[in-house]
């Protein structure tokens, strides 16, 4: 039998772009930008207008995405996710260029047990297809013809009409459960 | 009605870096290595054997994947393809971290009618689904759903039971007649 194939996304999923930038910008203006401020679009917009160019162009920078927090038990869960599903790191990375290697480096550091063969970089996640996606953008998620799974983040948590997973232990609940492939 | 997606493979289909390596070789041993020699494998067999270490760093290297000669009429054929069809262009690319950027930058710059909305690099091709796949390689169309072309390359030559796509004139004549998305 084939195992179902499970499509994560990086950014807000595994990894924390969004959390290290607030820390580094509260760090570096003696700041308290919070994430509650990003509810409703690009988390760019929490940072003080005048800010926004160089968050953008820090963005962009080589490095930026190569030395990012991994999300609280992102790992741990993926290894045995990696077992019983067949795993792909999707990401809509091609709006930046100096994030591609980054990227891929950062997730065979971070998560030793995956391999280059499972990580797709794209600019729009349409053509990308699978049994179960999992993502923190509805953009990517509304094209997908399999199940969909809304990671929650500061900048969702007022979207309704998908099933949330609001932590890693949420997404071991309904893929490492025993029954997970007889019930869906 | 949506449009059909077509997904375009990037070395030996629409970049030449077999070309480009055979005549960087040629030039530097002063030798006669041919195409023809790339039956049945992987290119890097048509080098001796000493020199395919060599070979191999040459396609690692940042630099490689930026200036490959674009393969001919493809530009002319691929922009009236982006007007008709969703187009994609998909590379197997995760292998080699440092031609991810040049990919995009190259592409970009040789087939400007595109975005980087439309570039997808991975390590497997598998959950990249679409209606037509044209591709140099089996094993990336084995596992697509769609209709499969094998575009004709130095090492494929043998391989049979794959309606075959020559050159661009006969992409051209397959997806831009004025009956292709009826008769499909």
């Amino acid at each position: 039998m084939n195992k179902q194939r499970v499509l994560v996304d990086m950014d807000e999923v595994i990894a924390d772009p969004m959390g290290a930038m607030i820390g580094w910008y509260n760090g570096k203006y003696n700041a308290a930008i919070d994430f509650e401020l990003a509810l409703g679009g690009s988390w760019i917009r929490i940072f003080p207008e005048e800010h926004r160019e160089m968050i953008l162009e820090r963005l962009l920078s080589p490095g930026f995405f190569r030395h990012l927090p991994v999300m609280k038990n992102s790992v741990d869960v993926l290894r045995e996710i990696n077992k019983r599903y067949e795993l792909y790191i999707v990401s809509a990375a091609m709006e930046f260029p100096n994030s591609l290697k980054d990227k891929l480096e950062w997730l065979l550091e971070n998560f030793p047990f995956l391999t280059w063969r499972q990580l797709i970089l794209c600019g729009d996640k349409g053509p990308v297809q699978g049994d179960f996606m999992i993502d923190d953008h509805v953009k990517n998620l509304q094209h997908f013809n399999g199940k969909k799974y809304l990671f929650t983040s500061a900048h969702n948590l007022d979207i309704t009409g998908y099933d949330r997973l609001n932590n890693w232990e949420e997404v071991a609940d309904v893929f490492l459960n025993d029954n997970t492939t007889t019930v869906k």
